[in-house]
């Protein structure tokens, strides 16, 4: 590199041999092309799709295709509709018949260009489209760049619920451009923000402290910031999938207010609430559940709501939801081990465990 | 095991890490409950679905109920279409659905018990499901025993050809019982047997030998024999899977017959032949187009052919099935890489090696 490149942050994620890294930076985008020739030695590079929505593909859709272009790649261009409720097997199939109308075989390559929907339905058919080919993430939201796409968890809804049909497959490579953030509703962005916290609750009370003491700029989009908690969030997810790719234990840890954030988005029909926005409450509820089982002191809950606040983030479950569905779609989410469901619960600002709760527990900090 | 135990043969398989045994032998089927329940330590046994047919649910649906439910599992059941052309995403969601309005988690466990249909189908909705779940092989045809049982390959086929969509999801637990081949009609037993000539053909001049040599006993169904033919087949896919889970190099050699055979099934529309069948003629054709690339003497074809007919399977293509749609076939097969395809060649029965061929090549041997 030039001695004038711009600044790369690089997180190398090792999950079960498979190694890809992810890379973070203003501008990054523009570096897909030649990123991803490097994927090729020693196998070529086959047919490239790039997966999108129209609203994704009128701001990157360009820069995205031009990078490829002049790294001597032929991509096409496949747009999906946007939003949640096309997390379809509709949509899955429209993804895999447009990359086999392409042709191509195992060294085909698919990039997902979006958000997590984006990602989760290329990922899935990344993961089956000749039982595997390679896929690059380009996430394009905060939700996406800090937690779908590392990890190599992909999938589909159901009418049961969220997530419940998929595939664990990991991507070759990540470009998390953090220039593309500027683009994002204040909404799709508070609400990536709930993740960025859902972190440094569980594992790393300096990136919680951070957070809190720069609440203002951070809201601001402070670009500095950005690539910072970018990063620090990308190498806490990176370091808890490699020791536990398969969600069999300490993965886990990473639901921390997903339980109950699964379950309001569930109960409103996911289409009221964005995914973080769910968490966000579901963090909520989750800390003054572990203070009611004495777990924690009331540190842990009043810190937690006052840097949700100020990061201008709900807190509390709407008046007019269900609390008894909450309760029973809890106790339906796919994490049900049997008659209990696992809980993660916060001991301290960083530190968490999980337990095994009867749903009902949920019930008297609803 | 008491002392009067039935004979079992068993063969390990150990792709990547993950070890399963395939459990050979006359009446194994009721051994289904104690042998899965033997899976559950240390995890528990989840939500059980059988996946079967209404032939075969006929046939041996009883008895895998009452040899699990003695074994205190529970089993559900659900049926799909019989036949290659419900090999569909359509059926893939019906049995996801079954298994999701059921409930569980990751500790479900999906059986298979069927040819290799069912096989690749539920196969495919284990390694989705939950993004992940276990899976155990009851096949109860000849070809799904000896091949598509074994090494975790899963599938549905879309328009463009068969198995383009599918996952690599290992069992758990195979058990095939060489009972079950007493009821398949004759045509389905030959196609069976065509799986057998080609392990052979392609590893084992022994095995090629034995049967030449046993044919009408074969043919017969000869019950010792088929426990020692399924074994020896088992045990050479296994060796192949080991080697290469993911077929990038090696394991296409089990291709050998099938880049052909492929593009017979697909321009005859997927109902006119059985795989094994299209396999058998395809396998003739691969030994001539072996010999006209001067690689094998006439030894190989002649050998092939006569016993490919003593086992009363076809060796010729149909004289209305269009040539030059052959070819074209063959170069859209997933297996194409590029403008080339791979071919599997043979040297000597026992031996055979993999050529990058323009289609065309076969042109002259059709």
């Amino acid at each position: 590199m030039s001695c004038d490149a711009p600044e790369r942050r690089v997180v190398r994620v090792s999950p079960g041999g498979h190694a890809y890294d992810v890379v973070i930076g203003d501008g990054v985008l523009d570096e897909l092309g030649p990123r991803v020739r490097e994927l090729g030695a020693p196998n070529r590079i086959g047919p490239l799709l790039v997966v999108t929505n129209p609203l994704v593909r009128d701001l990157y859709g360009e820069r995205a295709a031009s990078s490829l272009e002049q790294a001597g790649l032929a991509p096409s261009f496949v747009e999906m509709p946007d939003g949640e409720k096309f997390k379809t097997m509709k949509t899955l199939e429209s993804i895999l018949d447009a990359a086999l109308r392409r042709g191509g075989d195992r060294s085909s390559v698919l990039v997902a260009l979006g958000g997590g929907v984006v990602g989760d339905l290329t990922g899935f058919a990344a993961a089956t489209l000749y039982r595997g080919v390679r896929l690059v993430m380009v996430p394009t939201t905060l939700l996406a760049q800090v937690d779908s796409s590392v990890g190599g968890k992909t999938g589909i809804n159901r009418a049961e619920g969220k997530n419940l049909v998929g595939a664990f497959h990991q991507p070759s490579l990540v470009l998390a451009d953090t220039g593309t953030l500027a683009t994002l509703s204040p909404r799709e962005y508070r609400a990536g923000l709930a993740e960025v916290v859902k972190y440094g609750v569980i594992l790393d009370e300096a990136l919680f402290d951070l957070i809190e003491r720069e609440a203002p700029r951070i809201v601001a989009r402070d670009h500095e910031l950005l690539g910072v908690i970018v990063e620090r969030s990308v190498a806490i997810k990176a370091r808890v999938v490699e020791q536990d790719e398969r969600e069999q234990g300490l993965r886990r840890v990473l639901n921390f207010g997903h339980t109950v954030g699964h379950a309001i988005e569930k109960v409103s029909g996911y289409s009221r609430f964005l995914h973080g926005e769910a968490v966000g409450i579901g963090m909520a509820i989750a800390a003054r559940l572990s203070r009611s089982l004495g777990v924690c002191g009331d540190d842990v809950p009043t810190r937690l709501e006052r840097l949700l606040e100020a990061l201008e983030l709900e807190i509390a479950l709407p008046a007019d939801l269900d609390r008894d569905a909450i309760v029973a779609a809890v106790a339906f989410d796919k994490k049900a081990r049997g008659e209990r469901v696992v809980f993660v619960i916060a001991e301290a600002i960083g530190r968490c465990v999980q337990r095994e709760l009867e749903p009902s527990a949920l019930r008297a900090v609803l």
